[in-house]
């Protein structure tokens, strides 16, 4: 109290996770090396200094943006895929069909996935995020394969089949079908994939 | 001749073409964002204000090195889709293995494609690049359709098959393939894909 006026100071606490979700925003929609650290600090309005009492650099800050961004897919892809309720090739159909809605519902046919603009921007030009983007894409395979086998186990599946040959190609044909949405701005691409894997490669 | 000696001035005409191909380098490794228009001129030692008595922009710059890059992507999808000496379904086979080599030897598993590239990085937030990649993709698509369709004549592909719709799960399927390679540096990614769409899809 001064002069009879209370004097209240109120400093806000910034967390870590909020400038991660804040920059996780801003990259997943306009990329890495467009995304300033101003534009990230500004859009949750604090000050850019704040940023690096958090971080040591905007790189080291993205790789820990992209490991978060593929922890949660990798936790998705094994709920949806290791799903003991449902029959392993419905999986994929359920994985598509989710997928494909949320993308019409929620994202208007933009932003595809982390994991695929980051390998087209980055992997070239850096080797931590070709690194680590190689492991998380390996991941989501093994995942996929998992599936693959529990359909060949079940009989569903063909059992000659190559079971991680077989997810590399599903996994890699989705995020190329993610890209080319982007530039279509419609679900075709999305369907299209989805029903050859479905009739073509897991009938 | 002055004071007995001549001096001589060489001004170096730079070419449009020049910018072109040096904004193409730098622009396929690095991204259109990473990339200044001062580090284009740079790489070829002129100016940066020769730039701008070419290009109003480095958007403007950007679109017309993407079309270029697409018109020269299409002659070698029509010289390759549309050979009518080898049997329609052995043209993928080459196309596959041709790029599969080129990718190994020429580029160590690197660069990809400008389309995809682009797609990832720039469709989302302008609509002139997203435009521009919509038309080449289908262009690209119509030249694999022509060829599919060739194939359904001669009887070596099923003709209940929607040409269309394989040529784009194949076009959008290569273009993951080479997203993926970005990450693991190898041709796992462009290999299973010729594999399973010479096997399974075009069998």
């Amino acid at each position: 109290m001064t002069n009879g006026h209370y004097i209240c100071i109120v400093k806000r606490k910034i967390h870590r996770e909020d400038i991660l979700k804040a920059g996780l925003e801003l990259m997943f929609h306009q990329g890495y090396n467009a995304t300033g650290i101003k534009e990230i600090t500004d859009s949750i309005s604090i000050p850019k200094g704040s940023f690096y009492n958090h971080f040591e650099s905007k790189e080291e800050f993205a790789l820990e943006l992209v490991k978060a961004y593929c922890n949660n897919g990798a936790k998705m892809y094994e709920a949806r895929f290791l799903a003991p309720s449902v029959p392993p090739l419905k999986r994929f159909e359920g994985f598509f069909d989710t997928l494909i809605e949320n993308y019409a519902e929620k994202m208007d046919y933009k932003l595809g996935c982390v994991m695929s603009n980051f390998s087209a921007e980055m992997s070239d030009v850096n080797e931590n995020f070709r690194v680590l983007l190689d492991e998380e894409f390996n991941r989501c395979q093994s995942i996929m394969a998992q599936c693959l086998k529990e359909a060949q186990e079940d009989g569903s599946l063909d059992k000659d089949a190559d079971a991680n040959k077989l997810a590399g190609f599903i996994l890699n044909g989705w995020h190329g079908a993610l890209v080319r949405m982007k530039s279509t701005g419609n679900a075709t691409p999305l369907e299209t994939f989805r029903d050859l894997t479905m009739n073509k490669i897991l009938a």
